[in-house]
């Protein structure tokens, strides 16, 4: 057996299906564009994944999305990443999937990559030996780059490892955070797409910029490494990306502003947006700010959702099949 | 007095003179352009410092420098910093300098920033409230702006503070390194003027390489902080800076594979060349290295000197006169 399971073992060989669920995630943050992400409790999406005998990846049905996804499994992020899967191990089995969308596309809160990171958990707990959570990531990351067209990992790894994440391309690290700092995420209900939010970086970045962004993500990573808030406060801030998609959220800066107005160490926009998100060093802020964010969107006659969780999100998890 | 003196009062009013040492650095440490640097014991510059009763900054002299360096202390990078000193506290009192450089000038090693910092520390202990090593940054970076046109503290902050240092614009933090761990650091004779190693990076920079290199950044960042040289050795490559400065180094590829094929953990260019520098796990490893790049600058015809240092070096320190 493997002595880093992270998983509990489906009772033997008879389990045919099981059930997992992956929650939010806020990506970039701010300073690490494509690197850095942390997992948000209170929505997720759900995968049950079936073992089945021909050696294929079927996608059995798609709930709850107001979009028209790929039931293709080569096109759809969770088939691509367990078909990655599947020739990765030499399986001889297959998997269906059936999958429960709590988190919506476009929503820059990794709505693609939580019915990934589902289906991998659900698929992994029907392995004769399922694999350490860090194993699943380079099949993440394929089904990841169906869906996005970009093979970054920000929402992967805090799906998978829980928490705040570095996902490089070949590694996932698990960064500290204190338990009482907290992030207010809300989203309004505009859709953009990763693909449009990915255009306006076409063009290059100035040195300046560059070393600038540098020094940011070094302050926002030693502050969580010490738990010194001051040193994220000073570093949580993106001068690379930020100013070249703000315009495409609508009401930005008056929804970040309502977040920095509540004692955020910091706010930007969440993944590809149009979510926002701040950081805060007490739950009660947050919360606060969620509201007051909310309320900024409001104003600009936008909708949204609000979400207040610990930095430290739960991570994926096998869930049981009743709550089906 | 100031709580977080850290360093010993020149005993009374009397002392009229001090002199200080600032070590060498190596600049940049591949990953941090402009942020992260680590004090190099072996070399350092020296400076004297008196009280003179004219409201004024003089340079006296300059030993040990083959170039022309400016004796008009708005111009000279020690002479700069002393005048902002001057300024910030309103001093009565002004200073006379005499430098004696111990690291050439144009070799990316730091040797502007080591007259500079050298002249702070002595000038500091002057006063009859000296300052805490921190609150010299600023005065440091304008004599550092001074000589290289460029404001950035990845040279002062660690001689400064001793070991390998964060520098932001704003602020230094020493980050923790193991005490194990080494740089062969190589100098060839060759000068290469920072202003001309900067023009080679006025292009833009595109998005995917910046990602590479934040990427790289957290895993140095990461793995100082862990002491897990597996991180170190996955992210100590420059692929942003290096690239483009690679050229104007000669021989640089040979050295690099040289520092490369004696267990280094990275290797790359000093600040902005020609020096390279790799670090390492042991001491022994660094000290072979050291002798396999000088083989291989001599190999292009080129003489070079070699230091060996904990990457923990030493900070800037006060030394006896009776040196002089």
């Amino acid at each position: 057996m493997n002595a880093q399971l992270s998983e509990p073992m489906i009772s033997s060989q008879r389990a045919l299906s099981a059930q997992a669920m992956a929650f939010a995630s806020v990506g970039n943050v701010a300073v690490g564009f494509d690197i850095l992400g942390h997992s948000v409790a209170g929505a997720g999406d759900r995968a049950v994944v079936r073992r089945i005998d021909e050696p294929t990846v079927r996608i059995a049905a798609i709930h709850g999305s107001s979009h028209e996804l790929p039931m293709d499994a080569a096109r759809n992020t969770a088939g691509a990443a367990l078909l990655s899967l599947r020739r990765a191990l030499g399986l001889q089995h297959g998997f269906e999937v059936e999958l429960h969308k709590g988190i919506a596309l476009g929503s820059g809160m990794g709505g693609s990559a939580a019915s990934c990171v589902a289906a991998l958990v659900a698929a992994n707990a029907l392995l004769e030996r399922p694999l350490p959570r860090e194993a699943l990531y380079s099949f993440a990351l394929d089904g990841e780059t169906v869906a996005s067209g970009s093979r970054h990992g920000d929402n992967l790894g805090p799906m998978l490892l829980g928490g705040l994440v570095l996902a490089t391309r070949d590694r996932l690290l698990r960064l500290p955070v204190p338990e009482a700092w907290h992030c207010a995420l809300v989203h309004p209900h505009v859709v953009l797409e990763t693909r449009r939010s990915r255009a306006v970086l076409a063009d290059g970045f100035a040195l300046s910029e560059v070393v600038a962004q540098h020094a940011n993500l070094a302050l926002v990573l030693t502050g969580c490494h010490r738990g010194d808030a001051t040193l994220v406060r000073e570093g949580l801030k993106d001068v690379l990306v930020e100013p070249r998609r703000a315009p495409l959220v609508p009401g930005f800066s008056r929804v970040k502003q309502a977040a920095l107005d509540n004692a955020a160490m910091g706010a930007s926009i969440s993944g590809g947006g149009p979510s926002v998100f701040g950081w805060y060093e007490r739950r009660e802020d947050a919360e606060r700010a969620a509201s007051a964010m909310a309320a900024a969107f409001a104003e600009e006659g936008i909708a949204s959702d609000t979400l207040v969780s610990p930095i430290n999100g739960p991570a994926a998890t096998l869930v049981d099949e009743e709550v089906e």
